[in-house]
């Protein structure tokens, strides 16, 4: 029989994906053998983490300030926009230092099956931002999976009648991967992708 | 780059074990897309766990309130005394349903090579309660590794000659699994601990 406040953690634990009764388990046993002091700055912290994040008004990735520091910074090309599914897809990009323009996240992709329609992603907002702003290419890294892709199609369609260049982000086997563990779809998309050396 | 709330809270979710940066990304990406109130009772739960949570005076495992459940139980026979490395070795004895005496929580075990030694062991409070009170019976219940195997044949040392009954809990093939995933350390145990039937 635990203590209440140890079986309540336990229980809030649990409701973090990927975390099982015995990893909860572990997770409140190693914060009850830890300083307070870390305890309380981890409390803190998702409290802040509420209080203090929102959604950029422009491209709804996350930022403490409005607008986000893509939108706001002088030294991005905002005729090129990137669109991803969610905030943590924007990271992931930027950790290449490669990509010079802004973002639009969607929050989510299309999924017939979970009911998710056009109408359930940011989508107007990104008509509103290449009609006001002279956008020449609409970058689509939505997941090369079902959804992303389904959501990547409904898009293209959408916005290459408004004169914009449209573009797909490659699928292919991964650097550093090896042939004999691509699975038949991305070796045919490989395949299909290859270009001239 | 990540606004400042979320990248101290990845930074404070790495340091729980086994917990890495991608773990850590994703665990505060969901709470991000949680609802406040789950958040709220997450941090919550956290600070009353180092509020409220303390150790018990006699066996020193956790309780939120001194003597723990099983300490000032009229029902559990306080002349056998289970030895345990950590307060969370309680809660996986008492599932089996079986055990009706009480715990003593060592807070850990003996280990040369990490530097800890008796002295940094909860051992004389178990003496004390050896002297106070009628113990018939001590079961080391420290783990099966070297660690804990050097806690128990110290403490039997100790303990066998004030007169009482000291017991090791056995070690051998785990039910439900299969002779050859024995180790062979464990396949020996478990022949050196044949029993008639």
């Amino acid at each position: 029989m635990l203590p209440e406040p140890l079986s309540r953690l336990i229980e809030e634990l649990q409701r973090l994906p990927g975390i099982g009764p015995k990893g909860a388990q572990r997770l409140a046993f190693f914060m009850l053998k830890s300083p307070r002091e870390q305890a309380d700055r981890l409390a803190d912290a998702i409290r802040e983490l509420k209080a203090r994040v929102v959604h950029c008004s422009t491209c709804n990735s996350i930022t403490d300030s409005d607008p986000c520091v893509y939108c706001r910074s002088g030294e991005r090309d905002l005729r090129v926009i990137c669109v991803v599914e969610e905030p943590q897809n924007v990271t992931t990009i930027e950790r290449t230092r490669e990509f010079k323009g802004v973002y639009h996240v969607l929050m989510g992709a299309l999924s017939p099956l979970q009911g998710i329609g056009p109408d359930d992603l940011k989508i107007r907002g990104l008509l509103t931002r290449i009609h006001e702003q002279q956008v020449n290419e609409v970058i689509l890294a939505t997941n090369p999976n079902v959804d992303g892709e389904a959501t990547a199609i409904y898009l293209a369609r959408l916005l290459k009648p408004l004169g914009v260049r449209v573009t797909r982000i490659a699928t292919g086997i991964p650097v550093g991967s090896d042939l004999d563990y691509a699975d038949d779809v991305t070796m045919h998309k490989a395949l299909e992708g290859r270009r001239e050396v």
